[in-house]
């Protein structure tokens, strides 16, 4: 481990230097932050259920044809991924009102929007992921034009798959965040998506007690945060048979042998 | 004075029921604020100097085609308007970056855009005014998409008229902020520039000095307010003859006079 180049380290996952160019590691950790990283804790086990949800849900985009980096899980909490060059925005996927939505536009958290609503946040920690409009990506070319029309496609069939696929096992998809990279073929690139789907990036509601599977337990200090992500990756069908922490087991036996 | 019904109080300006229908009486107050109204001030004259500037600036569009609400001026503080259904929009052009938008995007204050961005704000006092992107717009249908493109299209088209105006009288326009209004005929609808255009809703600079001359000497007490906004009238030759005061001084005449 020690000889591998880390590339980046973000809140929640750090990006090592890959097998080969063109690759790299993606390790999810535990760490927890919320509103721009002035709250941090941990929630154990969050980063190998949230590697097994997003290679889950990655490979199923993949099969409807929605590009993206992921290549393959290399064990419990690092997956293989195509390096991107990522596009420094944020997009956020909104069927139901929550969050900074409600809180800035003044409506009530569980309003069902009109239609689907596409937000951007600029990419900078710093400034505190600031909401912005195609008009800045577009005046500061943060994005073609192009990319973005792109980017808008992916995120609503996303949207509806995911909507159907939570629905599936009783979840209500509330919101979502995604990130997307361009990748190089000589002078040509394309928009692919990237980053991590999990409960660290999305609001899921269980569509009968509206009880909330997903980091809002920890940002609200609801508590029982490894209980809901767990949750999501039982429905899921990603729990192995002998119960909610067979999981986690795993991971602790392999630490155990040394492996 | 005392017959006329209020329809509407703003943080500058009073709307009182016009003498015909479907039009309003405009009343410019010397009240400032910023912040979203956490700072509150007077600027002695300022009333009077936005009436005449609006009504300048106003007429002057109206002659390249830009349909608007202005009728005519009153008196000094007064003008007449066509009442519109207000767009819940603030419209902000921007040439070069500053204010708010130096501060969300990290940009220092001064800089040109690579290109004229337009921002949109929801005319919400409570909520302060927050940044919105078209798809909140179109989501929650504020205004039409048909709408939004006839406000682009005018936002541009006076962006390069009054860069011009400001220009040719040695001032360089930052930014400026618009309202929009619709107004019917029968069942059709169309929109048309509102509000004002002030030194209160633009920022104005001094090509060779970059002084400031609008409202962000209130903002950030730099002191000279009056005068600053005295300087923009008299560039713009709205200042009669007898020095920076004659405006003021016609007011206080006409008071005394009793008129």
């Amino acid at each position: 481990m020690a000889r591998r180049r880390q590339i980046y380290e973000g809140k929640a996952k750090i990006l090592y230097e890959g097998p080969e160019p063109g690759t790299l590691i993606q390790y999810f950790k535990d760490d927890a932050t919320a509103f721009n990283a002035q709250k941090r804790g941990t929630i154990n086990g969050k980063g190998v259920l949230n590697n097994r949800i997003s290679e889950h849900v990655f490979t199923l985009l993949g099969n409807i044809g929605v590009p993206h980096h992921f290549i393959r899980r290399l064990n419990m909490r690092e997956q293989l991924i195509r390096q991107v060059e990522i596009v420094p925005i944020e997009v956020i996927v909104r069927n139901v009102a929550a969050g900074t939505l409600s809180k800035r536009l003044g409506i009530e958290e569980g309003t069902q929007l009109p239609r689907t609503l596409i937000e951007y946040c600029y990419k900078d920690d710093a400034l505190g992921d600031p909401l912005i409009a195609e008009d800045h990506i577009e005046c500061f070319n943060w994005c073609s034009r192009e990319e973005l029309h792109d980017i808008q496609d992916m995120a609503l069939r996303i949207n509806d798959f995911m909507s159907g696929l939570f629905a599936g096992v009783g979840i209500r998809l509330i919101d979502f965040k995604l990130e997307f990279g361009r990748i190089w073929d000589g002078d040509y690139s394309r928009i692919i998506l990237a980053d991590e789907i999990s409960p660290d990036g999305c609001r899921l509601w269980d569509m009968v007690t509206n009880e909330k599977l997903d980091k809002d337990r920890f940002r609200r200090d609801l508590g029982g945060e490894v209980e809901a992500y767990q949750e999501v990756a039982r429905r899921l069908g990603l729990m192995p048979e002998g119960g909610d922490n067979a999981v986690l087991d795993l991971e602790t036996h392999r630490k155990k042998k040394g492996s």
